[in-house]
Parts: C-alpha cells; sequence; structure tokens
C-alpha cells in the first residue's frame, strides 16, 4: 500500500488510541512534536486548579491539609506513577524535580556502598544528571567515570558503586537496555539508578521486573504534569529500610506534626520526601494523569513505535540525503523521539515553528521530534514530514530571523 | 476609652491598611487566625492560574519558555520578595521549599569555614531546620549545637562556623534581635543564616542593613502564595561569587541551555537554583505578590503590633487565668502571632475551629494564632476573644470529637 497522507488518516481512523485525543486540549494550526520536554494540557487540569484553588485554599483554607488530605498527595499521586513504570504501591513519591530526586537518589545509593570507588554514568546523559553527579560524587570522594552509551556494560565493575543512566538518551532517542545492564550492575555489586525523563508515560517501564533498585524521572513530559510539574523517585521495597535522604526534612519524618527536635526517617516512601508538597503543582499532576485511565500500556508502547517508525521512515523517503538520522533504526533501540543531524538544525527548526510544527533544537546541530502516542496522530506525522520537505525545498529556513537565537530553545 | 466590639469597629474604620482586606477571598463566617500557616487566597490568583494553564501552557506550549519567560520566574518573584526583606535586586531567587533552600544555605554556609567546628542555632527553632542541619553538620564533619533561644548571644564562639536561627520562634512567636546575633556572629567570623518563614510579609526585614548572610522563607505563610508555594533563598551580593550550592542542577548552570557536560555556576543568585521552576506555583505567588503593591510596611508592622497586642490585652482581661501567655508582652520581641499554653490547646482549637475561629495547635499544649496584618480586622480579633470566651465558659471544647487527632494540625 503506498503511504500517502490518506493512508495516514486510515492508520488513525483504526488507531485504538485515537480517542485518547480527546483528553487532551491541543491549539488549533499546531503539529505538537515537543510533547517530550512538555507535555500538552490534559482536559480537566484547569479545572481541577481552580477547585484546589477556590474552594481547597480559599474557602477550606488550612484545613483542608485534613479535609482535602494535602499531607498525603505525593504518595497519592506516586502511586498513579508506579502503575506506569512497573513498580507496586507503595514506593514512589512525588515531590521537588527530577535534579534533587536525582541528588537523593545517587547520594543514597553512594551511601549504600561506601567501599567502592566510583559512580558510573555515559556522555549521553542529560547534563543535570551529570552536574548533579559530579556533586555526589565530590562528597563521597568517589570518581565520576563518564563513557560512551555503548561501552557501560564493559565499564561495570568491582569498584563499581553506582550505575546511573537515563534511559532514554535525551539527544539520540537511544534506548538502554534496562533490564540487562541492572542485571550487571547487580552482578557486579553495584546500585542501579535509572532516569526516566524520557520513559514514563512514553512506554510501560518495568522497574519491578528489571529489580531496579532506584529510578526518578519527570512530570512534566510525557505525564503532563504542567511546566515544572514535581518529579517522582522510586525506591526499591527491598532497599527503602536502608535508604537514606541526604537532605532530612520535616515531611521525611515519621511524624512531622509531632514536630520533635530529633529526626526520626519515615518507615515507608515518605523517607524521600523533604519539605511542604507544592499543592498547586501535584494537583495539576494529579488531574493529568486521569489521561493515562485505562489505557494499555503495550499498546500505547506499540503506537509509539510505529510513530516513530513512520517519521523515519517518511523522512528517509522525503529528506533523507539532508538530514543524519541518529536515532537507532530498530525500534527495541529507541524511546519515542526521534532525532535528525543538520548543521542549521537551530535555523530549522525555528522555520518549522514558524509554520506550526513544534519540534525543538538541541545543542550542538540535533533537530529533536516527539511522539506523544496519547495525542499524535499518524496524519500529524505525515504533516510534519510534508512541512520539514517545504522548508528545506525552498530553504525557508535561510531567513535571518530564524537564526537569532532565543533565550531558551 | 473603654475596649469593646464597638472600639474595634472604630479601630478598623481608621486602619490606612483596611482597604487592603478587599485584595483577598476570603470566606464567611470565619475569623482566619492562622495566616502564619497558611496565607489567605488573594485576588487574582485563580484567574493568573486559568491564564497560565490555558494560555501559556495549553495553547504556546513550549514556546512559553521564551515568550512568558518560564526561566527566569524564580530570579523575578525573586525580586518581588527582595523588597519585603530589605535586600537589593538580583540576590534572592524562588524556588523548591524553605527546607531544601535552608540546606542550600547551610551547606554552603559550611564550607565558607572548613576550619570550625559548629553549627549554633535554638531550641526554638522549626522542626525542619533542626533536621536538615543536623544532616548538614553530619556532612561536614561539624557538631550542631542547640542552645536556649536566650542563650544564643553567648554561645557564639570561635570555633562557631555558623549561626543559623529562625528570626520568629514558630511556638512561642518570639523574635530574635536579627541586628545583634548577625553583628555577633560576624564579630565572631562566623556565618549569619536566618530563616524568615514567620518574618517574611508580616513586618520589615532588613537583610541588607542587618548584613545578613544567607537567608531562607517560606511562600505560604504571611506571602500568600497557596498551599506549599515555593520557598527563597537569599545571598548577600558580597558572598555570592565564593557561594557554593551542593545540589548542582541545570538551572544553577551559567548557560543551562547550552547543554554542556561540565558544570559551570551561574555568576549570580541562580546559582542556588537546581532543576526546572515550579512554574505553576510560581505564577500563584507572583500574582499573591500584587497584594504587597503600594503597602508600606512599617505601617504593616505597626498594624501588627496593635492586632497583637490586643488580642493579648483581650484574652488576659477575658481568659487570662485559663491560658498562659508564652509569646513576649514586649511587642519589639515578637513576630505576628500570639501564642497561648494550655492542657488542653488541641481541644480548644478544634472547638474554635468549629465555631470559625481558626488558629491552630502546636505539639504539645500550644494555641496559636496568627494575625496577618493584611487582612486580618481589629473586629476580627474581638470576635475571636469572644469566641474563645464562650468556649471556655460553656466547657464546649470537652466534646469529646474535640480530641480526636486528625493527620495534621
Amino acid at each position: 500500500m503506498s503511504l500517502d497522507r490518506s493512508r495516514c488518516l486510515e492508520l488513525d481512523a483504526s488507531d485504538p488510541l485515537a480517542a485518547m485525543r480527546d483528553r487532551f486540549v491541543l491549539p488549533e494550526g499546531v503539529v505538537y512534536l515537543d510533547g517530550n520536554s512538555l507535555g500538552a494540557l490534559p482536559v480537566g487540569v484547569a479545572e481541577r486548579l481552580q477547585r484546589t484553588i477556590r474552594d481547597e485554599w480559599g474557602i477550606m483554607l488550612i484545613r483542608s491539609w485534613n479535609e482535602a488530605d494535602w499531607a498525603s498527595l505525593p504518595r497519592r499521586v506516586g502511586d498513579r506513577v508506579a502503575k506506569l513504570i512497573g513498580a507496586p504501591p507503595g514506593c514512589v513519591v512525588v515531590c521537588e524535580s527530577t535534579s534533587i530526586n536525582l541528588y537523593k537518589a545517587t547520594m543514597g545509593a553512594a551511601a549504600l556502598r561506601p567501599e567502592r570507588g566510583h559512580i558510573l554514568t555515559d556522555s549521553g546523559n542529560f547534563p543535570t544528571d551529570m552536574y548533579v553527579m559530579r556533586g555526589v560524587a565530590a562528597h563521597h570522594g568517589l570518581d565520576l567515570v563518564v563513557v560512551e552509551p555503548g561501552a557501560v556494560e564493559s565499564a561495570i565493575g568491582e569498584d563499581t558503586a553506582v550505575v546511573a543512566l537515563t534511559q532514554v538518551d535525551y539527544r539520540t532517542g537511544r534506548r538502554h537496555d534496562m533490564h540487562r545492564l541492572t542485571r550487571l550492575a547487580h552482578d557486579a555489586g553495584a546500585i542501579a539508578v535509572w532516569d526516566l525523563a524520557h520513559s514514563a508515560g512514553a512506554f510501560p517501564v518495568a522497574l519491578g521486573d528489571c529489580d531496579v533498585d532506584l529510578a526518578v524521572g519527570c512530570g512534566y513530559k510525557y505525564l503532563n504534569g504542567g511546566p515544572g510539574a514535581p518529579a517522582f523517585v522510586y525506591v526499591a521495597p527491598r532497599l527503602l529500610p536502608r535508604m537514606s535522604n541526604p537532605i532530612t526534612g520535616w515531611f521525611g519524618h515519621a511524624r512531622p506534626f509531632d514536630f520533635s527536635l530529633e529526626f526520626d526517617p519515615a518507615p515507608g516512601i515518605d523517607r524521600l520526601r523533604v519539605g511542604t508538597p507544592h499543592v498547586l503543582s501535584l494537583a495539576a499532576l494529579d488531574e493529568a494523569l486521569d489521561a493515562f485511565e485505562d489505557v494499555d500500556l503495550v499498546e500505547l508502547r506499540r503506537k509509539s513505535e510505529r510513530l516513530t517508525g513512520l517519521f523515519i521512515e517518511l523522512v528517509a523517503n522525503r529528506l533523507g540525503a539532508q538530514f543524519e538520522l541518529i536515532t537507532p533504526i530498530d525500534p527495541a533501540h529507541r524511546g519515542s523521539h526521534v532525532s535528525l543531524r543538520h548543521d542549521h538544525a537551530y535555523a530549522v527548526i525555528q522555520a518549522l515553528i514558524d509554520r506550526g510544527v513544534i519540534g525543538d533544537f538541541r545543542a550542538p546541530d540535533v533537530a529533536r521530534f516527539g511522539f506523544a502516542p496519547l495525542y499524535t496522530r499518524f496524519v500529524d506525522v505525515w504533516d510534519a514530514v510534508a512541512t520539514m520537505a517545504d522548508v528545506m525545498s525552498t530553504a525557508a529556513w535561510k531567513r535571518p530571523e530564524f537564526h537569532v537565537r532565543k533565550a531558551v530553545t
């Protein structure tokens, strides 16, 4: 069957997840391929925040700590995230940012292996992970060993305290084999910490089946929790009793409202908490997770593979000579975004945004396109590539205004 | 002139800040004396969040990082907080929780005095401050020295690395002399860190005039930023170039969007940031600060002293035998809340809440009443004490349901 726009419309018509798009508020005239950076707005979030603000805060005021159970929101939302990442209830909590949770996770992990010499990561890891871990390594007198993504496996050794990786490379879209690398880490006696920033909500993650020790992830990408949504942190149940949090705040206490002067860590996942929960941001994420209700994550992954596969195929057919694909062709080795290298990737992305196709640029030369399977259609992929073909054939990206760097890209 | 309800109404009629109450949405039939725990809802916040969610997030999506300048919100809101705490622009940033900011501040402070032996605080400090500092002290191999509030002055010595205090005691309302203690800390070569949780927005704080080194504070008490609003952290301009952040995240980087693998701290206050800003919670606090526009902080303090003074006087007149006042009588030595000791303080507070007078309980036996001067009226003070008198004379607090402890009090 020939691959054309009407074929893409047919694919949408037969897509079992097609109706999920109605769970989002999407702007007219935009093909949004940046849900891996900021997820789209789910239906109901704006209304939920109105209730949280006007009723819970405005009317019930302080009483909402009990009446609306604000204090347990981090754990309640955590249990909802747990279902998406293959974790049992009671071992995920939603709080603060991915960076801060990674700090807690890797500080705690390093403390569990005091006799060892280094934290191992790869050069494709997200910069904030690098920065955080450099600080953590310095605190513990450890080295931070950074190898190429393909060399992680052979670099795990007897001196490795912690293997800390992001499952899906934010730049290339390459996906690590979490099961295998976690097993190798354990075989070597190391702790495995995974950053699920580009995983959670994009495909089924199997933290429990992979026997992962610790994980963190982002609330505002595929989970659609809104700009700067709180992040999550997972601790394997078997590790919880021994897991320490370097930042000992009152919400990590076993009995925060006893106001005792001695710190007694909460017995469960609450020990990873620190300060007062950001209720407004948490309420938004809580509501956003409704978009995943009754979604079959295997189906979600299947659609993601087909969307990214379609994009790769269309780009190869129509634009192959002009972009270098840096995302693995084998779907088993990629996440839910696809990246293309181009000397003028920044300007190309600006030209596309100008025409309503929103992807993003990652320095120095990567054009990145995310395919959030809950709301991206096959016809969106077609339209995006058609627009790209037009931008390239008309050299629209050469216009000077597309080369002016904005503050955030 | 006799002190009765009509006199209180007169005081409200001549109150230069009376109109400020219209800047808040307050529930009918409630006397809210807990703004020191959760500030009331300012007018405009609900609408602002609608715009942030529907327009900035929903329609503009990822483009709002540039169009709405989300990335600089922590610093922009920080500059607004700076005006309320006597700090120049560019040295306050709003992010995360008070606990996490205290961790950063005291970790950084301790690193500036590596040759010294202890962190000094007092036993009236808030529990989370204690917990955080215990962790920080352990990291740096320091002792945490805890003395009675009145003994801080004499405990500052040559071995003191950091003096870390909360200006207003959350339980007693006692206020430290920030100017004097900061000078004594400096005379001894120590770093002074102040927690302004019960100060910012309640009265003018003079960080600059007191030459304070570092400060943190809460966004959801007198600043009215909403439940779990992000907190702030201040670094004196003279210290900024040497100040380190133990949690090195991408938003603390000089150029976050260069995605460099090496950490290069931002030259200014942004170095205290860590992860992606919680945009929704920040937008709420930003809007809430409008309530302080054109408010004379000296006038604000004057009203606060009169409100707390009136409460103390009325309680003494009508209930003196039944409660022990634990807040200093001298207004110069107190903040904006008043605390009373009673063996059954918990049940008394529940009985008051049942009748629409909302104060709070602090373990083990303290009934606490906050007087947020922007929206608390003199007649509210009268009505609160009248209700207390009724609750006590009828022994309403003895009803069994008022003795059942709720999760959060």
